[in-house]
């Protein structure tokens, strides 16, 4: 046998114990969040047709997927989970009761070169509506996100929840640059949402490139970006009708928040687009308050994914949160929770001859459901205690020969160091 | 955009909301008896460079590998756990503190044509004891599925399990066939593990095959098939010295089980011998009692893989339990239990004025902890009523505009189908 690498891929992560509580930590919160707000869990293979993900919209999570071959079939680890959820969706449309609450925590893959510190591999908390056009689910959603930021140890001055529609950017448009090309839109919105990363300048640079698939003119790539930059919502409207929709469901979705009374948690931000393809309503972004890191979170109104996916029209909104940047975050402000292992009740046996007894108070001490370690051979005492006492036990039970003669067990509280005698069968 | 296949690939699963709901109870089951065992969990990725799981035994396992080149680096999807936890403990070998019990949770991949109705991906249980060489730790791994098969209402009748010791067919056959090739006994495990499937003509065939790894005279392939069968540890001893490390390790170990209260749960059986070529002492299934199902369980100590992998020598022992036999068991038992949604309340406004009253009531109730579905849009009360019956729903909130009026909502106890009228703000 060879001797293989002691480190896993490049750009993926081993989780040892301590890894471990703290992302069950983060999960057992996202969990809890989403049945509060009565989501359902599902979940899909890792392994998907690569058809499902692939676009040509130009954006990142295509360009960067994980896919292969193997006996003709070409496959691929899914860069994320919203298109194995319309899948799931269309596949039982006809049994499934719209609108419908769907969570899941998933890891996704992107395969690229490791250049940036960026890793291969995140999980992600996704939760979807599907099934309902009103804003009323977008607010659901920004309410579902704050609770987790609540839950957490994040308060309103911590995170910042900017908000867009790419709805108001389609009908602002519609009149120009999509009425000659609307297929356009998806790649503009991909190349938009480069903006902060890569400047103004760069991004009509993209626009307006005749090899690439959007090829405005410099002035519409400039009315574009400049359409980035409009200060609030009263200022977007002015281009358009007063009775345009795509205003009418932003207001109407801040006057929601208001209810939530989460108002002032979100602004109006007309720069988010967000960089995947099939967005088509509210698209919105969580950041930190201090502008440091990645995004913590993203999603939007994707109405139209599940059509082109092959189902009936469906209207849907959803959101996905990585593990990654709100665990900088947290770690960043000191929120990590410390997670000792949780054990209870160490028992150890000074001899062979003691064992019996010592299975047998671990056997009891179990099935009253207590997280019992059952010390294997015979270390030392000092290393068991000095263990115990970095593990944070609470009790350790001594099985020496003159307490077992007496069908006793010593019994020492870690904390207060009192000990006491017990019997090792309960009467 | 192609429209994409609406099921997942081949021999791989969805989960819909029912099939998570009772994912996560199994999963709640292997979590809670691991820790009630003081056993911390972990994780690896699922992608791997391929080299950690190729070996030359000829196991089904390893010719069933997902793998694929990408960027010239050969990756596999892992197919078991146990070579990565191996990985890890090398890597933090000097940090970590002996004997460490892990557990994990993960999805594991195999790659074969379908043909038998088997699936390309299950999610297996690991649990593992790592720098323990005495067969306490063998003893704490079957206590630890005993109390898993009985968490989940499996009494003693439903379940068999069965025990060999790789280590007592290594002693019976030092002296003969291994004194001339020791190399050969891990393939020719792999080889006998086939007994039960394939008969002993066939296994007499494949040892003998000069073309493969094991190639014994006939003679000494029926010796190895005829210690298969013999019918207790007596007997099996009868052949090797009184002070026989492997036969006082299999008396000691049923004397630790008899502690456990678990003797007469374990029955010796030479035949079993398991299919993956890094065991070397005891090894361990679970059937169903019927003898209708694949194993639903097995295990083994390895104490050799860790040194092979290119650590120190450290010994080990564990098993793993997938979700799919577990399960097809406990449905042929009318064991899995119903799961509704668990939703605690519904809350709905009659009309959109009514719906800031609305998410003011859900809000509440949240943050008290319950579980709201707010219903988004106008559907009729009829059907939302029907839904929240089917969901067993614990309460409705309803807003209409009189109570609303009156700062009131309607609450209806679907269950006795009392109605009472409460303040939308709590004073």
């Amino acid at each position: 046998m060879s001797r293989p690498a002691l480190q896993p891929p490049r750009g993926t992560r081993d989780f040892y114990p301590e890894d471990y509580r703290r992302r069950q930590w983060l999960f057992a919160h996202f969990r809890e969040v989403a049945e509060r707000f009565a989501f359902e869990g599902v979940d899909a293979p890792i392994v998907e047709h690569a058809e499902l993900f692939i676009r040509k919209a130009g954006e990142e999570i295509v360009e960067q997927l994980y896919h292969f071959t193997m006996h003709d079939r070409h496959l691929a680890l899914r860069g994320e989970l919203t298109p194995s959820l319309a899948r799931m969706v269309i596949a039982r449309a006809g049994s499934l009761r719209f609108p419908l609450r769907w969570y899941a925590i998933g890891q996704n893959w992107r395969y690229e070169r490791m250049t940036r510190g960026r890793r291969r591999e995140h999980y992600q908390w996704n939760m979807e509506i599907v099934g309902e056009p009103d804003v009323t689910a977008e607010a659901e959603l920004i309410a579902a996100t704050c609770a987790l930021f609540g839950d957490v140890g994040l308060g309103a001055g911590d995170v910042r929840i900017l908000v867009n529609s790419r709805a108001l950017l389609e009908e602002s448009l519609r009149g120009g640059v999509l009425a000659r090309r609307p297929e356009a839109f998806e790649p503009l919105c991909v190349v938009i949402d480069k903006l902060t990363k890569i400047g103004a300048d760069a991004v009509v640079d993209l626009l307006c490139d005749d090899a690439g698939p959007v090829s405005l003119k410099p002035a519409e790539a400039r009315d574009v970006v400049d359409m980035l930059g409009v200060a609030g919502i009263d200022e977007a409207a002015r281009s358009l009708p007063p009775d345009a929709p795509s205003v009418a469901g932003l207001r109407r979705f801040f006057e929601l928040l208001d209810a939530y009374g989460l108002a002032d948690r979100v602004d109006f931000d007309a720069s988010v687009v967000r960089g995947l393809a099939y967005y088509t309503g509210i698209v919105f972004e969580c950041f930190d308050s201090r502008g440091e890191l990645r995004s913590i979170c993203g999603g939007g109104r994707y109405d139209g994914l599940i059509e082109k996916l092959g189902g009936r029209p469906t209207p849907a909104v959803g959101f996905g949160m990585g593990d990654a940047v709100i665990h900088e975050l947290l770690s960043d402000k000191q929120l990590l929770p410390e997670l000792p292992p949780g054990i209870d009740d160490v028992v150890y046996a000074f001899g062979e001859a003691e064992r019996p007894a010592a299975v047998a108070v671990a056997n009891r001490l179990r099935s009253e459901g207590r997280r019992v370690d059952l010390v294997l051979g015979t270390p030392r005492l000092k290393r068991v205690m000095a263990d115990a006492n970095r593990r944070s036990v609470a009790r350790i039970w001594l099985l020496g020969p003159d307490e077992v003669g007496r069908g006793m067990a010593k019994v020492r509280d870690l904390e207060s160091g009192e000990e006491h005698e017990e019997a090792i069968e309960r009467s």
